[in-house]
C-alpha cells in the first residue's frame, strides 16, 4: 500500500495523461483548466485506497478515480455559475474566465466524460459503477436544489439540513469508497459498509466545515471565516440556535439573517454570540462527534484486517483533525 | 408493426408513466414541463420502429426511446439558455419560466436521468447502449461548441459546417436507430447500417431545414422564415454563396451579414437574391438530394426484408417531404 500523498501523485499523473485539450479547444480548454486548478483530491485518493484495501492494485481504479474527480469538478463549474462565484481555489472560475455559455457546455461535457471513464471496465463492473455513479449524481443535484430552496424557505428543519448536506456532499464520499470496492470485486457487505463509512464521515466533515466557517481559525481555515453568516446560510448552527434560543435572542438572530450590512464584522460577532449562548455551537460539536463515532463504528464491523482498517481510520482522523 | 402515430402514442404513454414530478419539486417540475411541451417525437419513434424492424417488440425499447428524448430535451434546455431564447414550441423556455439556475440544474438532472433509463437492460446491452449514448452526447456537445465558435470565426468552410450539423443533429438520429437495433440484438452489420442511414438522413434533414429557413413557405415552415439570415448564421447557403458569388456580390453578402437592421425584410430579400444568383440555393438542393440518395443507398444494402426497408424508406421520405 502507498501513502496518501503517493496515491495523490499517481492520480495526478493519470489525470495529466488522460485530460488533454483537443478540438474544439473552446470546449476542452476550460475542462483542463479546472481539473488542473489543484485541490486536495480527497475523493479520487479514496477510490484508489479502497481498491487496495480490498486487495486490488490501485492502478485498476485510476479511471474510476478520475471519473469521480471529473464529476466533482463538473459540479463545481455549474455550482459556481449558480452562486455567481468569481473565484475557485483563488483562481478565476470558468464562467468568469470564459463566459456563462462556456461554463454550461464544458460542464455538460465533463458529466458525459465521467461516464466515458468507466468504459474500460467490463460489462457488469461497468454497469455497477455507472449505476452507483448515476444514483450519486442525481442525489448531488437534488442536494444542490435543496440548498437553493433553503435560501427562500422559512420552514427549514435540522433534519432537512442534514439531508441536504448528505446529498450534496456526503454521498460522493461514500460512492468514492464503494467504487474502489467495486473495482476490487469486494463482497456486497464490504461494499455497503465502506459506503456507509464514507457517507457518515462526509456528514461529519460538512458539519465541521460549517462549524469552522463560524469558529475556525482565519489562519488555517482556508476560506473567509464568517462567510456563511454574511450570506445568511441556514446551517446547522443557525437552525439549532433559532430552535434553542430564547424568544428575544431567536428573533434577534432572525433579524440579523434578514440584513446584508456592508460592514460585516459586527453582524458576525453578534451571530456567533447567539450561536454560543443558545448552546448551538455545543450541539454542533456533539453532532460532529456523533457522526464521526458512528462512522468509526461501521468500520469496526467490516470484515477486514486491522491494519487495513487503520488506514481508513487514519484517513478519517486526518480529515476531521483540522484545527478549530 | 404499428404505424408512426401508434408508436408515438405508445411512447407518450410511457413518458407520462415514467416522468413524474417528485421532491425536490423545483428540480423535477421543469423536467416534466419541457418533456410535455410536445414536439414530433421523431427520435423516440425511430428507436421503437428500429427495434421492431429487427424483430423485437417496441415495448422492450421504450426506456431507450425515453432516454433519447430526455437527452434531446436536456440539450434544448441548455441550448435555449446559451441562445437566450424566450420561447420553445411557442411556450416559455425553462430558464425564462423559472430562472437561469433552474435551467442549468434541471438540465443536468435530465442528462443523468437519461443514463438511468438504460438500467433496465442487462449488463452487456446496458454497456452497449450507454457507450453509444456517451459517444453521441459528446458529439452533440462538440457540435454545439462548433456552432458557437462559428459565430465569431471568419474562416468557416463548408466542410466545417457539414461536420457541425452532423455532430449537433445527425448523430442523434443515427444513434436512435442503432439503439433500437441494440435492444433487438441485431448483427453488428445491421447496427452500423441503420446508424449510417440515420446519420445521412439527419444531415439531409438539417440541410433542408436550413434551406427552408430561407426559401420555405411561411405558412407551413413552422419557424420564422429568414431567421438564420436575421441572425447572420453561417449556413450552407451562406458559405456556398460567399465561395461562388462574384467579388462584388460576395462582399455585399459579407456586409449584409455584418449588420443587424431593425427592419429585416430588405436584408432577407437581398440575401436570398444572392443565394439564388450565386447558385448556392441550387447547390443546397443538390446537396440535400445527394445525402438523401446516399441514405437510401445504405438502406438497399442492409440484410432486411423489403417490407421492413419500406418502413424505413417511408419514414425517411416523410421526413424529407416537407413543402418548399
Amino acid at each position: 500500500m502507498l501513502s496518501i500523498s503517493q496515491y495523490r501523485e499517481a492520480f495526478l499523473d493519470h489525470l495529466s495523461a488522460k485530460i488533454k485539450t483537443k478540438e474544439p479547444v473552446n470546449l476542452y480548454e476550460p475542462i483542463t483548466y479546472i481539473l488542473q486548478l489543484g485541490g486536495k483530491r480527497l475523493r479520487p485518493v479514496l477510490v484508489l485506497m479502497s481498491a487496495e484495501i480490498f486487495d486490488t492494485s490501485y492502478k485498476k481504479a485510476l479511471d474510476a478515480a478520475l471519473a469521480i474527480e471529473v464529476f466533482h469538478n463538473f459540479s463545481l463549474v455549474h455550482d459556481d455559475i449558480m452562486d455567481a462565484a468569481p473565484l475557485r481555489r483563488g483562481k478565476e472560475t470558468v464562467h468568469e474566465r470564459w463566459d456563462l455559455n462556456t461554463g454550461i457546455l464544458s460542464g455538460d461535457a465533463m458529466l458525459i466524460n465521467a461516464y466515458q471513464l468507466f468504459e474500460n471496465y467490463e460489462g457488469n463492473t461497468f454497469k455497477e459503477l455507472a449505476q452507483l455513479f448515476t444514483e450519486t449524481a442525481i442525489q448531488v443535484c437534488e442536494g444542490q436544489q435543496y440548498d437553493v430552496d433553503f435560501e427562500s424557505r422559512e420552514d427549514v428543519e435540522v433534519a432537512d439540513y442534514l439531508k441536504m448536506i448528505e446529498y450534496k456532499t456526503a454521498v460522493l464520499v461514500g460512492a468514492s469508497l464503494q467504487m474502489g470496492a467495486i473495482v476490487a470485486g469486494a463482497s456486497q457487505e464490504c461494499k455497503e459498509a465502506v459506503y456507509e463509512y464514507g457517507r457518515l464521515l462526509g456528514i461529519a466533515f460538512q458539519l465541521q466545515d460549517d462549524y469552522l466557517d463560524a469558529f475556525g481559525d482565519p489562519e488555517t481555515f482556508g476560506k473567509q471565516v464568517g462567510g456563511d453568516i454574511i450570506e445568511n446560510k441556514k446551517t446547522f448552527l443557525y437552525l439549532m440556535a433559532v430552535k434553542n434560543a430564547g424568544p428575544a435572542e431567536a428573533s434577534q438572530l432572525e433579524h440579523l439573517y434578514s440584513i446584508n450590512p456592508s460592514e460585516t464584522s459586527g453582524k458576525i460577532e453578534a451571530v456567533k454570540h447567539i450561536f454560543e449562548e443558545s448552546g448551538a455551537s455545543q450541539l454542533a460539536r456533539e453532532e460532529i462527534r456523533k457522526y464521526t463515532k458512528e462512522a468509526f463504528a461501521v468500520l469496526d464491523k467490516i470484515e477486514l484486517s486491522e491494519s487495513k482498517k487503520d488506514l481508513l481510520r487514519e484517513f478519517g482522523a486526518s480529515l476531521m483533525e483540522r484545527e478549530v
